[in-house]
């Protein structure tokens, strides 16, 4: 089975760790491959093969969930992936370092997958690009000057302003629209989570769309408005503009370490 | 076509309306029975059939949302049915009274049925009973008396002291749970929704939990607990108690009147 | 100085500790009595003296925030009051017991003392007592069935529908007030801090309302309701009533222990 | 009485009904200059006179609640201002069209003024400014890279990450900290409001302290840091700074139109 490995490179100490799990994953007969960026970060460019062109089996992604989300936005077909938490308390990064050589070990044998939806984002004209966790539409500047209509299945259902709004997939429920007040949603769920950020109206409360729907979101703006995607990057969409929220084609695919989403959910709030 | 008419009985403008409704049905064909205790608030004790035998095709409920849940929850077999609303906005209730006559016509053409789920509660002993909108456990007193543990697929996640608690039904999203600081759910999902009343850790949020999860809900209670089912009667459940809470086997049928659900909501929250 | 003793007396380890804090008072100096039913559960009948005739200059209240209320609930005139906490964390109790010898060798010394707003509830006919921390209006059953109209200077300033309203102090905002949603409020202001406990309409937000303003609350219930101050015991109020929300005339009076509030909020917040 | 004219000047009609006005006030006897930009709008440079130079009785604004607002940030003292509402609902901007000649006829015989606390924000070794409704702590993006560290009294009682954090005078709080989940707040009341924006932890909640304790806000950042007071401008604050927050030393002076607080909230409320 060939891996290929992605850490995080601005944590000399992850990036040392990262080159363990390579020893651990060579003396256990894995093929192992080093991420492009990764490869460079450890001074190996020779042997980077790059997420969008690898024919790797499986992607271990050593860092936090943030290596993770960088890991699943960068694939070109979505290739399995676990990840292995350095960090603070992770939800995407399930594997705790002491747990990853059983982890490894057991997983030639036997491989469940779980698949997790993400979202799409387009305009008439352009595709927008996907997240897993969550679309974001702000403006550099809180103050209210966003105004958005949502619209479902062709009708005008809503209409408020906000400083933003956040676009959720149920595994994001857990990320950036958890501080914006909305419900932890079961993965099992294909939907979209709609989270405004400080609404002008209080009764704009979060909503759970099904992914069967078909959601508009149109978008009236003063400055010049941005998404962005799994809190990375930012893409300008100016100041009058209807996004269409579709399910991605591809949903990511997770090696499942059986960890009960809920219970993490609960470590989680309790580390806080 | 048989239709039951139940109504609102402690209302005498809607009683009336309800023999209107009856002859508007007679004279478009329809046969027409009465439930039982509408019937006997009529006065047309002998035209009365209930809800638990009637062979009739559809029910016809008039009055508002309680008058839907009672129909549904006295049913023994879901029939199809469809509420006039003759109060405050209504959600399950959906027909106004200006759109009967062209409804009803239309119906002897093409019928288009919805299903929405419920949930059913048990202890290891009993059946309590099915809930449309919500199950609420409460004590006669709020005063954090409670004590929840929340178990989803044998796992325990999440612990708190709260006033009570509501699980309810997508449906139910919009009625008792909203108040309780719950989201909008699309009743497109299958899930349990569970919003703590008064929470002691503010951290215990609203979850959405999907209906295929093996969720079991402790409680343990200074005094004595209670569980109401669509607002509707109480039942005692004690003080130390485990919940079983399951998809009810037969999901209410709705006659869909081409509502969006969406456009209910917002129309509901302006009209507050 | 005379100190009066008041204990929690439903915990045997509690009460063993309060005649551990009577020696250590004897051996210091202070001349000490027994509230009478602390006196009586100690199986010292002779020694009680009731908190509505004692002379004492302090008293000291032993066990939880629930025997600082009931102190501060029973005393005629407000003696000064210092609780010792001997359960969870706790507000109104803030000596920890590792605290007290340091406490008490001290106070000897010199004493600063912290006055406490409470509130005065009545009708036009009748005085319903005071609370510290907060007076709730509820009925029996969560269910809405209660309408409130909040009149302040003589204007309807609001009107909605919850299951209960929570009319909290200050020094209350972090209790009962804290579960329904409320904001911290330092004690240093005079003020009626008013939470609904799950409102109908979510705009119904919490408010807080200086001691000055004459603050009525018209209440509307389809069954009798009661009024819980201090979480203790109930008061029935009828269907229909108007309530007048005063500031008592004589503020609780709390021996400083030098904590900060604010910290105390955190601790509390963070042990939950 | 000499009054000094400020309008929202890129709106026509308002200007158009500024000069309705000033012919208005001379017809009753009243001098009238206009503020600078206000001036220049009209094409009347010569007539105009800066708000900080003036040596008006009284400042009259016409627009909304950004123009009182930015009337009161230009004053250099405190002259007593009224607000006519041209636009949405005013908190601020107290008198509606139809009440203008009724109040200024009365106001030549009894004038009854209303102080509002502002706040005054430095650093160690510079005064940022003053606000009336609020300064908020902002970066130019959402993603919770802003640690907030409260220290009263001298003591840290709270950390926590948020996108930003508003600090509120009471005046503010039916402005943005509303939109923020803080609670209404009685302007009688000499305090700071503190709300988070979409704080990771939830337990973050609304805290209102006392004008008379010593409040210190520390701030870590990722990225540069920005205060807006008021809603108009941005002060840059670098990425590590301790902010000093006061009363400011002059309150806003408002002419008191005889207005309830509490009704214009929930005038506002139902309006949005």
């Amino acid at each position: 089975m060939k891996t290929l490995l992605i850490s995080r490179i601005d944590k000399p100490e992850v990036l040392a760790y990262a080159g363990e799990v390579e020893r651990l994953l060579l003396s256990y007969g894995y093929h192992v491959a080093l991420e492009g960026s990764t490869a460079i970060a450890m001074g190996r460019e020779e042997d980077g093969e790059w997420l969008d062109e690898t024919d790797a089996d499986i992607v271990v992604a050593i860092g936090g969930d943030g290596t993770v989300l960088l890991a699943v936005q960068k694939m070109r077909r979505q290739i399995p992936v676990i990840g292995i938490n350095k960090g603070h308390v992770g939800f995407l990064a399930e594997l705790e370092s002491g747990e990853v050589p059983a982890f490894f070990r057991n997983l030639q044998r036997r491989m469940r997958l779980e698949l997790r939806m993400r979202i799409a984002l387009s305009t008439d004209s352009e595709h927008l690009g996907e997240a897993l966790n969550e679309a974001v539409i702000v403006t550099a500047r809180p103050a209210k000057m966003l105004r958005f209509t949502i619209v479902i299945d062709g009708v005008e259902v809503e209409e408020f302003r906000a400083d933003g709004l956040i676009v959720a997939t149920p595994t994001g429920s857990t990320a950036y629209a958890m501080s914006g007040g909305g419900p932890i949603v079961d993965p099992k769920f294909d939907g979209f989570l709609l989270v405004p950020l400080a609404p002008y109206m209080l009764s704009s409360r979060p909503h759970l769309i099904d992914s069967s729907r078909d959601l508009k979101i149109r978008l009236e703006s003063a400055k010049p408005a941005q998404i962005v995607l799994d809190g990375r990057g930012s893409v300008p969409i100016g100041t009058n503009v209807e996004l269409t929220v579709r399910r991605a084609e591809n949903p990511a695919v997770f090696i499942d370490a059986g960890k009960n989403f809920f219970l993490k959910v609960r470590e989680k709030l309790h580390s806080l």
